[in-house]
């Protein structure tokens, strides 16, 4: 595994309900790529319970110990929505109400023919700090503190405020990607895999297998740096070695193809 | 929330792939629910790369905070493959090669017309003071060692493996769950929904919104407790005051519907 310098972000999905297998999470491979596009290497991803200890201890670990934190989910209106208390608890700060929040998320609720409540004025309410990240979906905005970045948990609305986060992330080098899908067992590749990455240190090669239906294997062989010719060379090689070894290797692109039915993890 | 006395889990997704949003983890959900099943509450998600300071750390601080660990992923040939000699650090043992599971693996690699190798070799290889976990897949066993059973990443062994872990636990009262739909924007429930679960100190009351396709808002409402006499009264308060603020709430089941679209993380 290549350990350069590299600029890393932890991510922590606040909610109930992942945990409890109720909802598939949409929200990370979206952010993992982004990331990545701005040359930031997602490296740990939480999933954490609405519970006031576990979201600051949780923050306050992770914000020390990556450059960047994402977070997800519990900055609604409704009672189970204990994220930004548990975020100012985390740093030390009190709570400010937003003027221009307010006025907007008055006028949202009005259009609707409803009326602002306290409930909905707990969307207006910030660890003081805050740098607001509007929210072009539903208008109640996430916000930066320090590295920490608080999002909603609908994939569209988080969606919506990670593109406002982007301006103020900066990254490192962008991790690059090459790939392979080969017809031949991993203990077959093993050895001729692990020549290469012995070669290759600042490469991350790994090797994904994958069922198929009806029985049967397939591989997935992904090479990650930052050096495209780097890249290049160690693919070739990984290409020949399958062919010597009697398999049908055929290029991948793993940034762009949808992952299959059953993936490894 | 409640805090009552539980069986507590943490499940950690050993991978790089799942980190680079490249791939899709499907057991989280998985184990979630087979976990709710024998009364274990999943009470944190950790997805990790394929290094191993991080993977002994995690290890030792999970095992240390919750019954029992889970992980997923790490366990083949291939040089990436690292999950059981980062267990046996993070156990302080050695590491043995099993001779049922040589012979075993053995015997299949040339059922397949293949030779066995030092890589396959890897898979019969498990740290000291283990229990082995069969697959009924593709042979090569998971692992119990102490509270942390050590599972494949692809779901269908990984889910092999759980069955054969599921004798090793003992879980606490089981989690049950009532739910409901309703048309109503959370800031107009959010009052009535806090004044429920400040009544019902045993249940968890959680509100998801969900954006519907073409705009609009709906919610789900989950209520999670261990008696189904409690959970009864509460989600009928609940029916009545969406009914009384002019909604049209409708009767959800939340362990047994697929997620929808586009679900609050």
């Amino acid at each position: 595994m290549s350990e350069e310098k590299s600029v890393t972000a932890c991510l922590i999905l606040i909610g109930n309900e992942i945990l409890s297998g109720r909802t598939q999470d949409k929200n990370l491979a979206y952010i993992a790529k982004g990331l990545n596009e701005l040359g930031v290497q997602l490296r740990e991803v939480r999933v954490i319970p609405d519970i006031r200890k576990t979201i600051v201890d949780t923050l306050n670990e992770c914000r020390a110990a990556f450059d960047y934190v994402f977070t997800t989910g519990g900055i609604g209106p409704t009672h189970d929505d204990i994220t930004s208390e548990c975020v100012a608890e985390a740093f030390g700060v009190g709570m400010y109400r937003d003027p221009d929040t307010v006025e907007l998320l008055t006028r949202r609720t009005e259009e609707r023919g409803q009326k602002m409540n306290e409930a909905r004025l707990r969307m207006a309410t910030f660890p003081e700090g805050s740098d607001l990240l509007k929210n072009e979906i539903s208008a109640a905005p996430g916000y930066r503190i320090e590295n920490v970045f608080v999002m909603a948990g609908v994939p569209r609305i988080m969606q919506s405020m990670f593109e406002e986060a982007k301006p103020h992330i900066t990254g490192g080098s962008r991790m690059l990607a090459r790939g392979l899908a080969v017809d031949l067992g991993e203990g077959n590749i093993a050895e001729g895999l692990a020549l290469v990455q012995a070669r290759y240190r600042d490469i991350d090669i790994g090797s994904y297998p994958q069922m198929r239906e009806g029985g049967g294997f397939r591989g997935s062989i992904v090479l990650r740096g930052t050096d495209a010719a780097v890249l290049d060379r160690a693919h070739a090689e990984i290409m020949q070695i399958m062919r010597d070894l009697g398999g049908n290797p055929v290029e991948e692109y793993p940034d762009k193809a949808q992952a299959s039915a059953e993936p490894e993890s």
